[in-house]
């Protein structure tokens, strides 16, 4: 008769940062798999695709044409989910249906000119200016008075609803805060406001010291597979000094913030010798007017593979309707990313 | 300047069953799309299937061989993400590591002894006998000490990680109740004592009322699409009796239920006329000791179409890092659903 063994007994994992649960069944990760087979993503693509409606020069389906950029280039999203004109107004009918006007703005950045490259393939100085704009639109946007949050996300991959290989993400900006980061304000509120330091300070310390879940480390920056991580091979990076949001980095920082980008996403693609799908965004304070000392800047990454290029995790049945599950443990991810080189797998067959 | 609509302008609307907030873009349901198209499921399926490990008589990965049945078929899941041998053990630093051992059971429910057949081509009485196994293993799970929660499921279609198109269940049972039931508890606890009723038999009192969201209706049961659906084409089924859990339903209300399901799933494989995937799963009340009079047992319906049988809704970058969202109104799904005939479309075909 043994004794409880995260390694091997299924498990409940807390999230500190959002306040919930997930199911670990570290057993079952030897499953056999006769489901759906993901497509891996094998083209190869010239440097400037005509037919792109990101690509510099090019002319966008509202007919609008991109300038012949040949850095970074942001413009507002043609199909925003979010817009400005939205006149106000409330529903609420005995608290059972209830509805309030949202309005907003979304934007789209191209992180560079080449329709061939993403992140991991492109160098330190490029990612350094995504970070750039990154600081600049939350500094603009975050400073207005009707955008309570700026929410900076990029869905990589066709299997996460990515409809157009040219390496961009998104910004989408709102009101008020949404869901997830709402979550996380109230837990890194009640941990600061008990502890006078934020709930990352606190739970870097405690990873730094294990070491188990760490993937990489620069000056500035950590990347690790969170203790209570859903995705199989889901990670955090984050800053080792507690800054509210990106225009509090120094330049130092934001530099290690290009360097840790490169080197995780170099990771990630390197695993299953595949330009690694996932969904990934930063979280910072809410753009009121407060403080929000308790805020800790930080960058998730969810990325949906399992076990190879073709098997993925399903977050189906039982994750949306009860709660989020995992096969391998954070621990066993972590070792793997740690186990890759930081050299991408591409580099060595040109 | 026109004023607040629903139909026309971005907002937010609330989910009191579990306090979120979802971002509706009803603008956006006509934006282009050139990305992932998924593969409707257009195969032709013997009756039944020797490689199958569902089907009557066949041997499992295990070794174990499936009776001759000939109704529905029950057994423990072979690759269970739940067990019964875990030692008890708890792991806290700090508040920032934890976990907790967890025990339970998975079960496999074999809805029909055909392999070729889904719900909505079975007949009212075979699936009123899938509703009688649910009814019995929620019973026996229930009744056990060491079980706190009991979630019954169906993952249809392979794009939800449905890995056999043998028509089948599973069921997760645990010692916990899982956070999205617990946050369902927690919120009709909160009605249930303010108004002394269930929340769901407020809220169905203005739907039948305001008509716009329903899809179906017969004696005891009622379809929707919630004011708050988060997937394009969400529904919610429930009883107008506000019962706590399946054993507490009348034979005729057994019946109804059968009936609703089949026209239910009948709308939607007529819908986009292809076997339409979904999760789908019931909500009860958690099997400890206490009597949970503000439990109002329902079924959820997320289905991930949004366009047609290859063109689906991605939960990704902001649905992940900040809340759900959706293009088309609840309303105008609820309509479409409402329109379709309930016969189902392969009948005339053949
Ligand atoms: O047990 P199955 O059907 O193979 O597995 C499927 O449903 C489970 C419960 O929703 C998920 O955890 C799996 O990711 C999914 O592939
Ligand atoms: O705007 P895109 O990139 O076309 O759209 C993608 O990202 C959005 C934000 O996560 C999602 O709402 C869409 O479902 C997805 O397809």
């Amino acid at each position: 008769h043994s004794s409880f063994d995260l390694a091997q007994h299924p498990h409940r994992r807390y999230n500190p940062l959002n306040g919930e649960w997930l199911l670990v069944s570290p057993h079952r990760a030897l499953r056999p798999w006769q489901g759906q087979q993901e497509a891996p993503d094998t083209a190869i693509r010239p440097a400037h695709d005509p037919t792109c409606y990101l690509c510099p020069g090019n002319v966008r389906a509202n007919g609008a044409q991109n300038p012949g950029y040949t850095g970074t280039f942001v413009f507002d999203n043609d199909f925003a989910a979010l817009r400005d004109d939205v006149p106000a107004g409330t529903v609420n009918q005995g608290g059972l249906l209830r509805a309030e006007a949202e309005s907003g703005v979304g934007r789209v950045i191209c992180f560079s000119p080449r329709h061939d490259l993403t992140l991991p393939e492109m160098s330190q100085a490029d990612i350094r200016r995504v970070v750039d704009v990154w600081t600049e639109e939350f500094r603009i946007l975050g400073a207005r008075p009707d955008i309570g949050y700026v929410q900076i996300f990029e869905n990589k991959g066709a299997v996460m609803g990515c409809s157009n290989p040219h390496p961009h993400g998104q910004i989408w900006a709102q009101r008020t805060v949404p869901g997830e980061p709402a979550k996380e304000s109230g837990q890194q509120l009640a941990y600061f406001e008990e502890h006078g330091r934020t709930l990352l300070t606190d739970y870097l310390a405690i990873e730094l010291a294990e070491k188990t879940r760490l993937v990489l480390e620069n000056e500035h920056w950590v990347a690790l597979v969170p203790f209570w991580a859903g995705w199989p091979f889901e990670t955090l990076l984050l800053p080792r000094r507690a800054v509210r949001d990106l225009t509090q980095l120094s330049e130092a920082e934001k530099d290690a913030f290009a360097d840790a980008l490169r080197r995780l996403t170099i990771r990630y693609d390197n695993l299953f010798q595949t330009s690694f799908p996932y969904s990934a965004g930063l979280h910072q304070r809410p753009t009121d007017d407060q403080a929000h000392p308790e805020w800790h800047l930080h960058m998730h990454f969810f990325p949906p593979l399992l076990r190879s290029a073709t098997v993925r995790k399903f977050m189906v049945g039982y994750e949306l309707l009860a709660n989020a599950q995992r096969d391998i443990t954070p621990e066993w991810a972590a070792e793997r990313l740690r186990s890759q080189p930081e050299v991408h797998y591409k580099s060595f067959s040109l």
